[in-house]
């Protein structure tokens, strides 16, 4: 039974059962109501501690008198695991010395209060540390018990600064409060949080449509990359390809000799999950690779796809890591009636369930030691919860550098969920939110609620399963608004290939697939295509690494633009000096004209003082006067849409 | 490890740490997002175990597609602490049986799946608890296996409605999970939540204001009090009054030897807490006036009020129980530079915790033992919270009828706090909102929130301690108001006698402590004077017990009126077929005018059907017409406002 109360403490995710997740560099801010009965006063602290450390730090908690609440801050020196609680007291000496200088101050009578401070003096002196501290404490109690000195001089002997100070560093309370619950929270590394990804098939990137690509034709492309300002290359399964019940072009059921089939239908005869796919090279030309990347500054991120073609070599090996059915065959995946005879999933419950989660996080292990630090999960929702949180777990307590994306496209519960389970980042339903309300909507949920404290969104223009109606009808200058819009709403995003030539082609109309999809076809382009993309991505990569706004996550706000088919949102950074305005245009056909409602207040400026800003798209630069302006953006002339840096005289 | 992912348990309060509050007889609503990986169907159920009971009882969990979420109820059929979780299991056979139906429909061929059903069923029937069953599901199987027979049959067989039944009855889940918490429920006797409460001094009753009253003094007004419609009747502490340092009149330091103090200086040479005051009669007396209010269908709720005078037994007793200053003496209450020289707080915390802990329980097992089920808890917020939790579980472990109101004017979080630890009932801010936005915002979050499921506000019109400005300017006709508001907004109010006679006379111009205030003498009045408030309190009082509308706590919804002195709010019940909207001026000098909008579909009604209300103030009726309504309020017609009750055609 304690004296004191502390509750409300956040942030905090369904109490405590999910930890909360922020980057390296971070100040940690922590809020807590604490309180008591009567009238003491009450102190209180913040208690962490970092991966690896076995001693609690502290960081005080200092009282908000309008908010009746109190609040302290950590600063996040390293990446991995962390924990913390709060803990209060009541501090005896504070509320004496507070009590002792009103009844002084009313001029009443105060020599049994010299007696009991000087008790609590003594008190402290007994628990104190340090011999001088001792020596100290118990000659202030001393004076303040002298009746030979006059009675004044004992009060100001019990009202000093310096014994106050003594006090507060020996006291040891006798009625500490912790919080009930000892809170997580998962502290990652920068790029967690903030990168440009771009998707890319290796066996696309010969130069000879009939040639199967390989590293070495990949990594042609690393140096052209790193100029555009990518720092992920994410590569789809680059496993052998199953060849029992292979698709052909377009996904159908009856491929030619040489099709190449779907990286996804993992495993044959040459190997499963930590084999390479032969014509892609050797496991050494994979190193060079990712060697490669990482000497131009980026990474290589790897699909990790728990599912298995009929025959992947864990087929033969592990039969009882599958669904076996009644007649002694191994069940493929199914959603009824519709069958995918090509793929076998695993049983995650079955009776070797430790056997084959083990094997499952060796996969991991595999590429982590190839140097692999990231790792895109197709479909984590059709695998057990409970298997995401242990292997995450598994992997982050050896490497909290590695980094999860999770493809889960599955309803929101379910998504959250997997963020909340470990997932650093997720996929998010951007690609369907394409109107103004759409995307105010979602992105306030994502970056102004509890969400924002566990869900990085990634927000993929494209993907090989996802070409939007709104791109396939819209012309470049839909990739154009979408490429704006994904890169500064938050400060994850990606593209996949093909995107920065506009690729539109469904595979049927109504369809999101693409026509002749690289999922099961080798697709060779010419990358530099007159009128291609790069140029604007590369513009907008570099304000991304210029702008420490762009690079954060809850600092976005939509503000008020009177035309709906223009939306009109700010981030800005105060402590960087960096305030940006975007505004862009939804209609990817049609000119129009708005006037923004420009946050003075948020950017720091008075309402009549005129003020310049710079469109780090064009280095174009106007100066706007008061919070109501005019926006016009065409189409015709490949606007988007701005970034508008504001210049601070 | 589960398979299964439930959460965001609704009602749930801190998770689980504290119970959330309803009354008997009261539907407990339950909801719950619960899903697994994949796509097989789950089924899910609510546990739940009324107090003494040890087994577990169950109600269905059914899913609503729309919101992604699982609702189920069960009825509170008797009062006392109940405790419920969910859990949820892979419904097999279901999912099965679903995916059977389409792949049949598909015209695929299930042999596979016929065996795989049977398997099932066999495996159910050897866990059915009954021969007849096992027979009848081993039958099914033999049947669903039987390749003498056409296939058709095989299917039909399997799919019978029978079958599903019968494996849905005796199928025992291999994968049940539990949600994490067991959580509480507290329920309590219908008073607890629908009442009208008077409280009076019943040393003020004789009739002679030279003469104390008596326990006999104070029944002559039961019968009265009932004809009003009052449903309990508190009591300022009855025990014997402190002598040293007894206040006089209006709170003055020096006494006249006849003054009576103040009764919550508790105890003198005639006894404590446990002690009745002489001058009001021996405790058979106490006891009559208690049977005689329950012959009557009300009840008597005493004061515990833990402190006490320097002369109180348990001072001499005791002596450990207080707290002691290093020169030996007691030491008083006191807000420095305050002193309270008449009161010894009791040191809740002291070494002799246990023995002063179950002396302050055994007082209310000594009242209860003499037929009070209801305290009235005086400054619960200056004892500790964890006694508070303790007591009243301890009382309502034996007696869960007893009900406990808390009168903690105090910070929000700690009146809230309060309440969650146990407390029945709490006094309110009530009398310091007195305008509409003030009343909305506060009612608002008293009955829309969380707080709904955990606070019982209990709006008292004034208190021994609080005479408001807007009752000492506002005239009679603030008293009427604040009376039709009190009794409106929330089925608990209250009372402190002198207010139907209008008492507004405050000790000093800016205090809210009233003029000759009967908490240090004794005050005879003419209960029947003329123009008193009881005719209205009376119509009240039966409009509520005529009308469920306003005995129900979350209902309360506030609509538009154009004239911010008009408040506009509804109260429905209509399961009942109680539909009632209140309007009230809250201007007491001024007629005011307004429209106000009635919110029709709230009352199922459609825009142009005339409909007839009639004010249970006055009888009148009125035909209104579409939403918005005109209504004129004058406060020299007496009219503070209508309570209008729609009738239905």
């Amino acid at each position: 039974m304690y004296t004191i109360v502390v509750e409300g403490v956040l942030p905090e995710l369904d109490g405590g059962r999910h930890p909360v997740k922020r980057l390296v560099g971070d100040v940690y801010e922590v809020g807590a109501d604490i309180y008591r009965d009567g009238h003491d006063t009450i102190a209180a602290r913040i208690r962490h501690r970092g991966p690896g450390e076995e001693e609690w730090r502290q960081s005080p908690l200092a009282y908000e008198p309008a908010e009746d609440r109190w609040y302290g801050s950590f600063a996040l020196d390293r990446i991995g695991k962390w924990h913390y609680t709060v803990e209060a007291w009541t501090d005896r000496f504070g509320t004496w010395r507070g009590d002792l200088e009103k009844k002084v101050a009313a001029g009443q009578d105060v020599t049994p209060e010299l007696l009991e401070g000087a008790e609590l003096i003594e008190a402290t002196a007994r628990r104190a540390w340090f011999g001088e501290a001792r020596t100290a404490l118990r000659a202030a109690a001393q004076r303040i018990r002298d009746t030979d000195i006059a009675r004044s001089a004992r009060i100001t002997a019990a009202l000093t600064p310096e014994l106050h100070a003594l006090v507060e560093t020996h006291y040891v309370p006798d009625d500490v409060t912790v919080y009930d619950k000892e809170l997580e929270l998962y502290v990652d590394r920068p790029r967690a949080g903030f990168a440009a990804w771009y998707e890319l098939f290796p066996r696309s990137q010969s130069l000879d449509p009939k040639q199967h690509g390989t590293f070495d034709d990949a990594a042609r492309r690393i140096p052209r990359l790193a100029e555009l300002g990518y720092d992920v290359i994410y590569l789809p399964p680059v496993h052998p390809i199953g060849r029992m019940f292979r698709k052909g072009k377009n996904n159908t059921l009856t491929p030619e000799p040489d099709d190449v089939g779907s990286p996804w239908a993992i495993g044959n005869e040459n190997g499963g999950h930590t084999a390479i796919e032969p014509a892609l090279g050797p496991i050494e030309d994979f190193d060079r690779f990712v060697r490669f990347a990482n000497d131009h500054g980026m990474e290589v991120a790897l699909d990790y796809a728990l599912q298995c073609a009929p025959d992947h070599p864990w087929v033969q090996d592990h039969p009882e890591w599958f669904h076996v059915r009644p007649d002694g065959t191994i069940k493929y995946a199914e959603n009824p009636p519709k069958k995918y005879q090509d793929i076998y999933p695993l049983n995650f419950w079955c009776d070797d369930r430790e056997g084959l989660w083990n094997a499952c996080r060796d996969v991991l292990f595999y590429w982590i030691g190839h140097g692999v630090k990231t790792f895109r999960v197709d479909n984590p929702h059709t695998k057990p919860f409970a298997f995401w949180e242990w292997v995450i777990d598994e992997v982050q307590s050896k490497h909290p550098d590695v980094i999860f994306l999770a493809e889960a496209f599955t309803r929101p519960k379910k998504m959250k969920n997997l963020a909340k389970l470990g997932f650093t980042q997720s996929y998010t339903y951007f690609t369907w939110k394409n109107t103004a309300f759409e995307l105010r909507e979602y992105l306030e949920e994502m970056t102004q609620t509890e969400m924002a404290e566990y869900f990085r969104g990634n927000f993929f223009v494209n993907t090989p399963d996802i070409l939007h109606e709104y791109l396939q009808h819209g012309g470049p200058q839909a990739f154009r608004v979408r490429l704006l819009l994904a890169s500064t709403l938050l400060p994850l995003y990606g593209i996949y290939s093909g995107y920065e030539l506009y690729e539109n082609v469904p595979v049927r109309p109504g369809s999101e697939e693409y026509m002749h999809s690289e999922k099961y076809e080798i697709r060779v382009r010419d990358w530099e295509a007159p009128g291609n993309l790069n140029p604007m991505i590369q513009r907008i990569n570099r304000a991304r690494r210029e702008n420490p706004a762009l690079q954060r996550y809850p600092n976005l706000q939509f503000h008020r633009s009177e035309n709906d088919q223009i939306l009109f949102y700010s981030k800005v950074a105060p402590d960087a000096g960096n305030y940006l305005l975007m505004v862009v245009n939804l209609d990817p056909h049609r000119p129009q004209e708005t006037m923004v409602h420009v946050p003075l207040e948020l950017l720091g400026l008075t309402e009549h003082e005129p003020y310049t800003v710079e469109d780090l798209l064009t280095g174009a630069r106007y100066t706007w006067r008061s919070s109501r302006n005019y926006v016009r953006l065409d189409p015709h002339s490949q606007q988007a849409g701005h970034i508008l840096r504001l210049e601070r005289g």
